[in-house]
């Protein structure tokens, strides 16, 4: 009889969402010696496909979400992902007074601040720390071992698939087309990977990141969202030069009222901790006021370190409840600053032009006339004069004063690209 | 009326200790918006000089402890230092029912498991985030993030001293000694530096490391620890023909019913996680059966990184003391594994000969008399040959496998210092 209430010190968790991090979740939940956490319910679509022979014959298998919801269960894990129906799964889960483990990042990063009131209002717990970076403790370290800090900035590698590519094309020098098709057939990039290679991913992660960081209620569409797309080979060669490579940043700093956010390509010094993610890892780096930097490196997808992130939540939940903790507070300190994505910073901008006499001089006039500094110029012997790239650095200025120039040079009839204009991070 | 007990709500806070670490302690706290800690005591010896102007006037400053404990302070915060009187007055403050916060490694490291039994046995809590890694929320996240995961090693650059020394050898080639009078003039190492030199202060953190992440209880004297002072400009030549350089490293493997510990100057791969530590840095790298490698990077020391993981131990006791968790439970699946630093590991061995012939066919006799394979022979030019210096590395081997064939090299009459064994860690 498992609807019926349990004796105490037993924790009851009902999976809803039986995918690659659900199964992943049930496992650690089965192999556990720790007998405070049960494992009742498996909730999922055509669930008899689903049935695994090592999850004991006491767990209800079952397609019915709102049987899970009635029943006596403590806490509800929400693995299906996606905003529908998850946010529905998600508020009644609440409303029936039980508490919600989550790895959903769209959730979270549209509606986190409504559902944290919601579960303060319910005398509930919501906890997110797989939602963003997988496995990397990064979300409960801002509930623990940087609590005590006051935070900044939060700058990170977030998206796997990105950082996949772009290190494989810095190692291989293959073009993205070629590094997109073989993190395709890896896994590493699903068919249509638009949410991640323009940002939306990674940008909906900084998103919670700043909420639970930074105290930052951050719509994650106000944050600029830069592609990857536009990279090419030579760009790392170009970048080497400057003795850097290529990374998507995802970067949010509080500063007074003004959340400065960007997520896209930027160049970062090779030998920098931004530099050495290789492959699919997942890295962030805080900034606090009285701590400095402390960086964060792991696996930032797949099933187990996701679901470690979902257990190690659960173990959380499951101790306040048992603590009697109940009486969690409405989080009063999250502030609404406006976003900007005005960085300060020195830029890498790469022309493809058909060349021919005067074109460096025309750029040069026009960065002078918008009164921007030009620090290096490079152009590397061997390429073909029709499609010829090369590249100009400029001297740290804000975003708004280089973009006008950027507009004159786009109607150039000498480019055969548009221009691609990177922010160059010096720092970290 | 400081005595007098507060409304719910409000946790009273008292200081022991107001050294670098306890003046910024008392510097967030009083600096914070957050109403729901209060500092009521700052004791210290000879607590009249140290009172600061920035300090609220309602704090009582006493040299008196007893008088601390007799108060109705809800959490102690110990920044004293050392065993005694550290010790008596930890477990003074829990016997009084009080929680307590330390980052006090020795004292955790010989009398965790007590203390923390202690603390349990009277609902009381005893968190030491700051003990080890100082700012680096490791500590803290064995009981959130990891929690879900279950370690089976952790390796560290857990001593800012030593990593200071090697990696300013390595970058200017001084000798050892210039090196520590350096860190030791810029107040990186002590007058007398033995503890950090030769280990002792990195295996009492790896006790440490090894109780919270591991659970399992080692005495930090269990642990071998092997001294930098060994360790010569010229290792770093060699260490860079392997593409490796050296750093002091602790870790620990739990296999079975024994924990494979070591504490000592290590080869590491160049580009390795470990390689890439610089300057005074700490980096921790757990590794779990679910969630693979882990790694935390910061600042190791310094007040006022020190003091975040202080600060941040702090509100995660006076939230759980306000939820009502006093029922903290017993420290229950501690484990007391077997010690032993044989592992099985590639090995450096570098001689400093005053050079004749048949010095390589002699140590090549003695290495294959006990089974041991050589993988690489180095000798660089250049050298007196009064005193030459030149490496064999040795295939994967126990510990104890090697240890004979260093004995009968030990009394080679042509060896003009002692042969140094150094393992070569591959991985990370």
């Amino acid at each position: 009889m498992p609807d019926a209430p349990l004796n105490g010190g037993t924790t009851r968790v009902a999976l809803i969402g039986f995918g690659t991090v659900g199964r992943a979740v049930a496992k650690i939940l089965c192999e556990s010696t720790d007998k405070s956490l049960r494992l009742t319910h498996i909730c999922n679509r055509n669930v008899e496909k689903k049935k695994q022979p090592w999850v004991p014959a006491n767990v209800i298998w079952t397609d019915d979400v709102q049987s899970v919801l009635g029943s006596h269960v403590d806490i509800v894990i929400e693995l299906i992902g996606g905003l529908n129906p998850a946010e529905q799964i998600v508020r009644s889960a609440l409303q029936a007074g039980k508490s919600v483990v989550t790895a959903n990042k769209q959730l979270i990063a549209r509606h986190g601040t409504d559902l944290l009131q919601l579960a303060a209002k319910q005398g509930c717990h919501l906890e997110f720390g797989a939602s963003v970076a997988g496995g990397v403790p990064v979300l409960p370290a801002f509930r623990t071992g940087l609590c005590g800090d006051r935070l900044h900035g939060i700058a990170g590698i977030l998206n796997g698939t990105c950082n996949y590519i772009l290190s494989r094309i810095e190692n291989a020098r293959i073009p993205f087309s070629e590094a997109l098709e073989e993190a395709q057939a890896r896994g590493y990039a699903e068919a249509d990977a638009s949410e991640d290679l323009d940002g939306g991913d990674a940008r909906a992660k900084l998103a919670i990141l700043a909420l639970a960081g930074l105290h930052a209620r951050v719509a994650p569409e106000s944050v600029r969202a830069r592609s990857i797309r536009t990279v090419d080979a030579v760009d790392f060669d170009y970048a080497a030069e400057l003795g850097c490579t290529l990374r998507q940043i995802s970067r949010a700093d509080l500063k007074g009222d003004t959340l400065f956010a960007d997520v896209g390509p930027c160049l970062v010094p090779t030998d920098s901790p931004f530099g050495r993610v290789q492959r699919n890892l997942n890295l962030v780096v805080t900034s606090g006021q009285y701590g400095g930097d402390m960086a964060f490196l792991g696996a930032g997808a797949g099933g187990d370190p996701t679901a470690v992130a979902v257990v190690s939540d659960l173990k959380f939940v499951a101790e306040a409840i048992g603590a009697g903790a109940g009486k969690r507070e409405v989080p009063s300190n999250v502030s609404a600053p406006a976003i900007s994505s005005d960085f300060e910073t020195p830029w890498y901008l790469r022309f493809f032009v058909r060349d021919r006499p005067g074109i460096v001089a025309r750029l040069a006039q026009i960065i002078a006339a918008h009164h921007l500094n030009i620090d290096s110029l490079l152009q590397k012997p061997g390429f073909d004069k029709s499609s010829l790239p090369f590249v100009i650095t400029l001297e740290p200025c804000r975003d708004a004063m280089l973009h006008p120039a950027l507009e004159e040079m786009a109607i150039l009839d000498f480019s055969i690209r548009p221009v691609l204009s990177l922010p160059i991070l010096r720092q970290s």
